[in-house]
């Protein structure tokens, strides 16, 4: 009996929810700090009470309250997203040197953004530090697949069995983290040569957005280093329908090898726990929104759903240009 | 200046969250009972303090505490649904002999159902009763489109001006409220029948579906009938595309007309507040899954995202034939 697809969900989306258990909600946010930044009323990112106790946190700029469980980055009034971002890459270059967190070793040298009250652009930190203040990160992900007489297939990549993280797993068509200035669909472009080597002009022409899918997980050891960071993330969801001539093939060193996949095998493969934790759910939105599983095939639709669009409890960004 | 697309979201889910302000969502809470069926350990609805107090309650088959704020249908152990309908029905027809909602004077003669915890069926009430006992109804939307060289259009129905809610407002192609022991499929089989006249083999073949919207709304002036009720839903999600032969025409007294919109005609009416609330919920959601509106065209796109798909705090139905 493999799982099912609420198991995979609530794999990804792990972190409580208050209606589920108020005591035990409220309980478990004990264990946490809220990341703050001085002049912002907002909860930028939850902080777990270990890391709170390792970090070197340097007193010129962090102002930390055990009582109220917050940890603030106490910068100038007159403070940019520049002295902010120094601020903070300093504080985490010391934690390397101290080499007080695991997750500090998998240095990816990219800069992920921290968005403030309506969307307001406040700092960025390097990529894998990100886990450690809990902060938001985002993403896009596209599912590329052929239709014929046969019906749906869909292009699985698997992740090279020497990733840091999640090693070996299946993954969607293309998918990446996006970084401090990158837009949605610019991100899936740039990702699909990387990822893919599929040409830049089909991709353009034919990619259609198709909402997000967003949850808030605890890490477990799967994701490498430290266990219990809460990572709240937003993948933009994007499909582009291929010609049955268009091949994904490795472009780098990320993906072993692409396959082709009937529905019934992308199913088995998620019920055999094969996909990375995340991918998974954007293959189960893809199945949702395609009529593949219904209200009246899936026991567990509503519930789903509900939990593939988490509203999360952290000012977002916005990628509009307004 | 117009309602943009979260306005419009937050008109229809309007119950506040506990993560915006937890003091203030508690607080609210404070003006509703919860209603409850013995043996089950679970809020079925939130049921307005001033309903509690007019509503005419039998002391044989209702407790009401008014310190916990729970109003308890108390049935014999061994009851079941049948029982249990029986007893709320007949309490509902005290309150209609004593003319004391408004909202009941709107009789429709249609069953809704109560699920319990796992999905298992509790009991069913008549619909105009369900916004006093603020139970969760369920509905099927479909949205009926054509696509051409000039792009995708929409099939949009006036609701009649003698309608009882939202009289002469824009609505989905076809909808209907799903009764008692309804399937999502074949509610919208039927009322794509009874609402547009459409014929039935070719609905069955090339309906699909493509999700849900979930939201929990507060109902004001418009929707008739005693205001502060809390009315949360779920409305099943499907798209039919249509040849250009095929034509929706009114089939009963519900709708006035059917109109093919450009999708900046839709959007255009939205804005200017045209829609029926959830009808407009159901529109923005096709737009989020074409491609209409994108995380970098809408400025709000994630927070309308998560807005369609509220995780509801009550137990839901499963419409899987397990």
């Amino acid at each position: 009996m493999g799982k099912s697809n609420l198991d995979l969900v609530c794999e990804c989306d792990n972190f409580p929810y208050y209606e589920d258990d108020r005591a035990s909600y409220t309980a478990n946010l004990t264990n946490y700090h809220t990341f703050k930044v001085t002049g912002y009323d907002a909860t930028l990112g939850y902080i777990l009470n270990s890391v709170v106790e390792k970090f070197p946190w340097s007193p010129n700029c962090w102002a930390i309250d055990s009582t109220a469980r917050t940890v603030t980055l106490v910068a100038p009034a007159n403070a940019d997203p520049a002295l902010r971002s120094k601020l903070v890459a300093e504080s985490i270059a010391e934690a390397v040197r101290q080499d007080k967190f695991e997750v500090l070793r998998g240095w990816r040298n990219e800069k992920y953004p921290v968005y403030g009250p309506g969307g307001e652009f406040l700092l960025d930190m390097e990529r894998c530090a990100s886990p450690l203040f809990g902060i938001v990160s985002y993403g896009a992900h596209m599912t590329c697949y052929v239709e014929d007489a046969q019906g749906l297939k869909i292009w699985v990549p698997r992740r090279a069995r020497n990733k840091q993280t999640y090693p070996g797993l299946l993954d969607n068509t293309v998918a990446g983290g996006m970084c401090t200035d990158e837009k949605p669909f610019e991100c899936i472009i740039r990702e699909a040569m990387e990822e893919a080597s599929l040409p830049e002009a089909a991709v353009r022409a034919a990619t259609v957005s198709r909402g997000c899918v967003t949850y808030s997980h605890v890490r477990d050891a799967r994701a490498g280093g430290e266990t219990g960071l809460i990572q709240p993330e937003v993948e933009y969801v994007f499909d582009l329908k291929l010609d049955s001539q268009t091949i994904p093939t490795p472009g780098d060193n990320e993906v072993e090898e692409f396959k082709l996949l009937s529905i019934p095998e992308v199913q088995e493969a998620l019920a055999r726990g094969e996909f990375k934790p995340n991918c998974a759910n954007i293959m189960i939105d893809f199945f949702i929104r395609h009529g593949y599983l219904t209200p009246e095939n899936e026991p567990d639709f509503l519930e789903i759903v509900a939990r593939l669009h988490r509203r999360l409890e952290y000012p977002t960004a916005s990628h509009c240009a307004r």
